[in-house]
């Protein structure tokens, strides 16, 4: 595995306390895979020279590449390019270049570079610098006995940038890269995707697969380990045995949303869209208008937690409240109607049920819930049972309200 | 710091590919705190023997506890107990008592122990066994060379039940222990926060002080070590100092969330509470009905994402809205008190502005936001712009909101 094994160290107290956690490692894992490394161990170390230096040692001594997130700002507290030239045995130098970049950065927002800032310009002897637009804290770059050590701010959005415009293009290429694909299936549970896709992952070959069941949806990775360059023949075939293994219920790929891919169904067909909502208490909602532009389809909704609520805001008709009781299939379909009508959108969607930990009899226990989609001469509803403590129970069926809205408007002609 | 340095590892491919953080770690960051232990590393490595032998080798000469989570289960991927048992010369031995609970734990579900398990019951010489009531995977303790190192299951449940009830009675007492507490701050930038609060942060004395921006408010950490069975003086003595420098936007202290103590001080005055939304698009809604029991006092919401949905669901008069314009003080303070007189509840709130990264003009850009409170007699707006992009701006936003809510509630007559 030599030349391809990558170590990322996170910097800072913060994150071995009980609440705060990595995310840059995620994004550098993925980053580095592109680039045919592979991440072997993921560190997090305080902000103490001696345990710094010693993570450095270890990590130095065990990977091919280091690359470290925070401890670079101007603080006391700020101890990477210490604890590093220390080990290597590197004396810290002033570069006059970062220096003026520092005063010039601060300069460019009326103030005068404050004098601890001053240590943000200290490189040790020899180490390449990676410009940072966007922060003081430049990143450094240091080779040792056949190492690469990359220094890299701990802010996300620097050290993203840093790691995109400097990082990468520095390390050259490995000959081979890893190609990730991940795809992404609702209104399935796990044992049911595996059980329809035990041919396909039994013929694998060399990719990489692991299933993962996150709020309501499953996400199978796929990782496959190719020539620099060479595409990932392997990935393609079992995508392709996949969607036609899951059909519908496979509704994207990599970063592709529910909400996003209904978005896009909507727009496709030029149509509007409003949701009445109970105990999913706005999550259907927050979803739809996290997208940028939902304005576009997006008419409006309510969340109507009483039966006074589900009349007056969604136009539920007080003898099928009364009839059938709120979390009911008629109810439902009377919902999503009833704020299709009201808000003129072409589209009604609407939950109804309990989230629990209150709420339910024996036959409607917390976690029983109907799901109602109307328009386009479409009314439909459905009953599900959905595991989970309140809050699993509110965002997976906000998932399978927003499935059941996308898996309508796929059967609805454009 | 000998006999309190602990180190966490965190075991499972999964966890240094882009899509998984380890939450154990925090959990038993904090547990370990309270017995005194600081954890000084926090290390992920993969499903690998060789790459877990050298994890677990780093892991004991540096730390005196160690405790590893994940591998212990039935598949040729779990390679903890091989990786310990190899790593200290131990062989693994079958353990009857171990492996009988396997098989009652299936015999209860109507199960046989499928062969794989087996590999469950091996324990390496000397392992003292830790139960696991929630599943299969047994936790084992291992005393070597004056360090303890645990070996925890990775299904967060389990752990944390083993943690508890097995892993900290038996690793004793230090004789110290870390008191945490965490203040949670509405209303003021963090800037702002640290001024009022100059004095008091230089008079901290032996605490550790960790401040931090999260989703639209803030939170100082503090820290003390104390002998075992002393209060923690000091941390009472800043909580008083702070509590009295930051009045009413200090909100709450630990796992207090805004939508929580708004629920209380509704509860608290036998009110309720109806939500007219614009930019927030449901965020509002979806924090308040997170709290259990939340129907006792919430009565609804809607969403109003076009003007037609502000006037025909919360009752904006056409002609605010014509002469304002949806993103105006007067329209804010018409959605929430019109909100109120449609549901009948005793308090409105309402949200409107600019998300971005569309909408808006040179005078109102994304970001700009007006929130109103009606209730009581009180009929209160306010406008406030808002850095971040759009999901950022929804989410301050949202907080805002109800932090104003929490305002008007103290303010009024209970």
């Amino acid at each position: 595995m030599t030349g391809r094994c990558a170590e990322t160290l996170a910097i800072g107290s913060e994150l071995l306390g009980p609440s705060r956690l990595d995310t840059n490692g995620s994004f550098l894992a993925r980053r580095l895979g592109e680039r045919g490394f592979t991440v072997r161990f993921r560190t997090a170390v305080g902000d103490d020279l001696d345990d710094l230096r010693g993570a450095f040692e270890v990590a130095i001594h065990r990977s091919d590449l280091v690359v470290a997130t925070g401890g670079l700002g101007p603080t006391v507290d700020d101890l990477t390019r210490e604890a590093v030239a220390g080990l290597l045995g590197l004396p810290l130098e002033e570069d006059p270049e970062v220096l003026a970049g520092i005063e010039a950065r601060f300069r460019s927002i009326g103030l005068a570079m404050p004098p601890r800032n001053r240590r943000q310009a200290e490189v040790p002897r020899g180490a390449a610098v990676l410009p940072n637009l966007l922060g003081t804290a430049p990143g450094l770059l240091l080779r040792h006995q056949g190492r690469t050590i990359a220094l890299l701010p701990g802010v996300p959005a620097e050290m993203r940038a840093m790691v995109d415009d400097a990082l990468l293009p520095l390390l050259g290429t490995t000959g081979e890269r890893f190609v990730d694909r991940v795809l992404k299936i609702a209104g399935l549970p796990e044992s049911e995707v595996d059980r329809r896709l035990l041919d396909v992952h039994r013929d694998r070959g060399p990719v990489e697969w692991t299933i993962l069941a996150l709020g309501g949806q499953i996400e199978i990775h796929l990782r496959q380990k190719v020539e620099e360059g060479a595409g990932a023949p392997d990935v393609e075939r079992l995508d392709a045995a996949i969607a036609s293994g899951l059909g519908a219920h496979l509704f994207g790929r990599d970063d592709a949303t529910l909400e996003g891919v209904v978005g896009d169904l909507l727009l496709r067909r030029g149509a509007s869209l409003a949701v009445a909502e109970s105990l999913t208490g706005g999550a259907v909602a927050r979803r739809i208008t996290a997208v940028p532009g939902a304005s576009r389809y997006f008419r409006g909704g309510v969340v109507g937690y009483s039966d006074d609520a589900k009349r007056d805001l969604a136009g539920v008709p007080e003898e099928v409240l009364r009839e059938h009781g709120a979390v009911s299939e008629p109810v439902a379909l009377a919902m999503a109607a009833g704020i299709a009508a009201r808000l003129g959108a072409d589209w009604g969607l609407a939950t109804t049920g309990y989230a629990g930990p209150e709420g339910g009899d024996a036959a409607h226990p917390p976690g029983t819930v109907f799901l109602a989609v109307a328009g386009h001469g479409v009314s439909q509803a459905r009953g599900v049972t959905l595991p989970g403590d309140r809050s699993q129970v509110q965002e997976r069926c906000a998932a399978a309200a927003l499935d059941f809205l996308r898996r309508a408007l796929l059967g609805a002609a454009t």
